[in-house]
């Protein structure tokens, strides 16, 4: 299947003539069944810590199976623990199709550590309740719909990310994470099973074919607040390279050394930062580039420290602005180490490519957005998603809503009701035309 | 006594004409003594690690106070731990007087954890030699001399620094050390107790009125060996100010949040740290500045960081120096806060006036490096020292000896055979002509 024939299936050009009404939809209790989720690893920060097979993710995956049943949904775990409600087709729909995979919303249930009542949780609940209502409005659906609450996206627990959505699309094995391990010794696969999964449970395998993969997420950024926007309508999710810069000169004692005998690598490094800064702001947006961390060694007040190391986060939605960008750093970088008689080394330790969402689908939340009225904005996503694991195995699109002050991986990440509702809105009209639509 | 008649008393005119030898001084086993007393606290990466009051530090004194009496020096402890060996003058000198206060040489036995063996221990075991030969060679001398073995510099164990000269010269009492806790909790007194030491104890108290005090000590940095000097004759130690400089910013997601929108507190803090090095390196030497530690907050590769927290070390000869370089920074730090959006504070935490050493000891030093052939070079101490507690109570001075590449407060610290031998022979003129000469 290539990305044109996708694109056909998911743009009815009679859409527009198809509105349908959405009767009593601002009633959904979209926000008491968050703030209800939100109980299941509720922290003391007032957060929430729900880490793969941990106890608050296990009772939350089973509260949601039992949630998904009385939403008139069939719940069903795989061997990742990833969990699918689904609602069925009617099998003497004339639009049906054996072949017709199902149309698939939802994201991750797992958060951060002191993590934020929204990140994953709100396209988990959402997805629930926007089956519950398309089937309560207008019964058994075309083309079977699904929601899914994947596993695990955050990589919090196990330094492995996207482990659910990985698992469904065949882009990782229980091989390539069983043997990793957690903070606290534990081996992933001993967690997995423990926690009731894994090869010896009576689930399915986790990998499977979806038609489409829709996935509605807050921002976590403060773009959609700042510009005055409701819907952020994904175009692409950015590309990221990550390294860790090592800066060797030597610990030399802060008083006996005179500043020009000086090898110091943290003041090499700070050279090496304010670069950064500086060639990223030139090379414009999207061009994000962070340095979150740095370490000197020894790290004392009264030494000049003889090594230095920081991390490099580059991010653009062009795999060669990224490369381009990395290239006049690693420049910078050279001619500071030369400066201050330093070496320089460095590691890239991840390279994930830009994924563009799918144009057709990416065009029907365009035109849900003008017929419902909703200012929308089309955006790179910064963050990365598990949106960018579905879109190489089908088509895929993400809808954010707006971040209060962009905060996110945090207790204090809120989005108002009005915003949640709305993103809800978007993602019933979409469901709707592709589970109903002729 | 004022700074005039100190210096008359330690500057003998006819001195040149005095001129003695010194048969035999090549035969004394300071390096042996040295390599001896670093076993006392070894520790397992090859250096020392002998912490104010712990078992190693028992050790090492107790052994010291054994060996001064086989070098024929009376030895004896104080309340504090400082071990004194006494050479008394000839009662029937002609020239000795019951005011003639004892001229004292010596330094520190404590260490840095994963120390060296010539920081502090190098100018204890000079001083029991030096005495030693000058009894063995002379007999008793005219004037009591004294070796001290200080019990505590580095501030290692407990957050308190000089003990055993503050102790000694009255600028410290017990009662301002008494409630410290070192990194396991055991206050300092309890400490100090279960050595032995304190009120309790049958010793007399560390308080005494000195004549003078002569310090031996390796260089600690690299400028002796740079420049080809066998002697460092210590003009000034310098004075310092440490303060501790935070930059608040906001935290955002590394992806999420546009290079124009960020508060980086990191990106920020670096830019300060290199317009420390550019004002530092403007204003010349002997002024140094370093920043050896900064932390980011959160400090993670993926989030920009809302805090940094960097320290800022300055130091020079001149307090007015300082205070200039201080408000230089100071303003840059300003300008580039506003510059970035960023919040700034800072602490001042140490602030230590520069002090000078004794003219007349000095210009004695200078007068026997020329008589000894010894190349030599007039310094200031960018480290803090013994001395600059004495000096306000009694005329000081300081003698350096080359450290290999500047390398100290580390197992590689290294000074040769040689250079320590010269270092010896300054001290032994030195003291013969305070103890000796008319």
């Amino acid at each position: 299947m290539n990305e044109s024939g996708r694109y056909a299936s998911f743009n009815t050009n009679d859409f527009l003539a198809k509105v349908i009404s959405l009767p009593d939809v601002e009633k959904v209790e979209l926000q008491a069944m968050l703030d209800w989720l939100a109980g299941y690893g509720a922290d003391e920060q007032g957060g929430v810590t729900r880490l793969l097979y941990d106890r608050a993710w296990c009772d939350a995956q089973q509260a949601l199976a039992v949630k998904m049943q009385e939403k008139g949904l069939t719940a069903e775990f795989d061997q990742s623990g990833n969990l699918f409600g689904t609602l069925q087709a009617d099998p003497d729909s004339s639009a049906a199709s054996a072949h017709d995979l199902p149309i698939v919303t939802g994201s991750h249930i797992d958060s951060v550590v002191h993590g934020g009542k929204y990140d994953g949780a709100y396209g988990v609940v959402a997805g629930i309740l926007a089956l519950e209502y398309l089937k309560q409005q207008f019964g058994a659906p075309r083309r079977t719909l699904q929601v899914v609450s994947l596993c695990e996206e955050e990589g919090s627990r196990f330094p492995f990310a996207y482990w659910g959505s990985r698992s469904i699309t065949g882009a990782a094995h229980l091989q390539d994470v069983r043997e990793l391990q957690d903070a606290g010794g534990v081996r992933f696969e001993d967690a997995m099973t423990q926690a009731g999964f894994g090869p010896g449970s009576h689930y399915r395998a986790a990998e499977r074919k979806i038609g489409a993969f829709i996935e509605l997420h807050i921002e976590q950024g403060q773009v959609l607040e700042r510009l005055g926007h409701s819907i952020g309508i994904v175009s692409a999710i950015v590309g990221q390279k990550r390294f860790s810069v090592t800066v060797s000169g030597e610990a030399n004692h802060a008083g006996t050394t005179p500043m020009i005998w000086r090898r110091d690598a943290l003041a090499g490094a700070a050279d090496m930062i304010s670069a950064v800064r500086r060639i990223a702001l030139q090379a414009g947006q999207p061009l994000v580039a962070t340095v979150g961390q740095i370490i000197p060694d020894p790290g004392v007040g009264n030494v000049v420290a003889g090594r230095a190391v920081f991390s490099l986060d580059i991010r653009h939605i062009q795999q060669e602005s990224i490369e381009q960008c990395w290239k006049q750093m690693l420049e910078a970088f050279t001619t500071i180490a030369e400066e201050h008689q330093l070496e320089l080394d460095w590691e890239e330790h991840l390279s994930v490519a830009p994924i563009a969402m799918n144009a057709g689908i990416i065009q029907d939340i365009q035109e849900i957005c003008i017929q419902e009225q909703l200012s929308s904005h089309t955006m790179a996503s910064g963050a990365g998603h598990d949106s960018q694991i579905f879109q190489p195995a089908c088509p895929t699109a993400m809808v954010f809503v707006p971040s209060s002050s962009g905060i996110s991986h945090n207790p204090l990440e809120f989005t108002t009701e009005e915003d949640l509702m709305r993103g809800f809105r978007v993602l019933v009209r979409l469901l709707y035309k592709y589970g109903y639509g002729s």
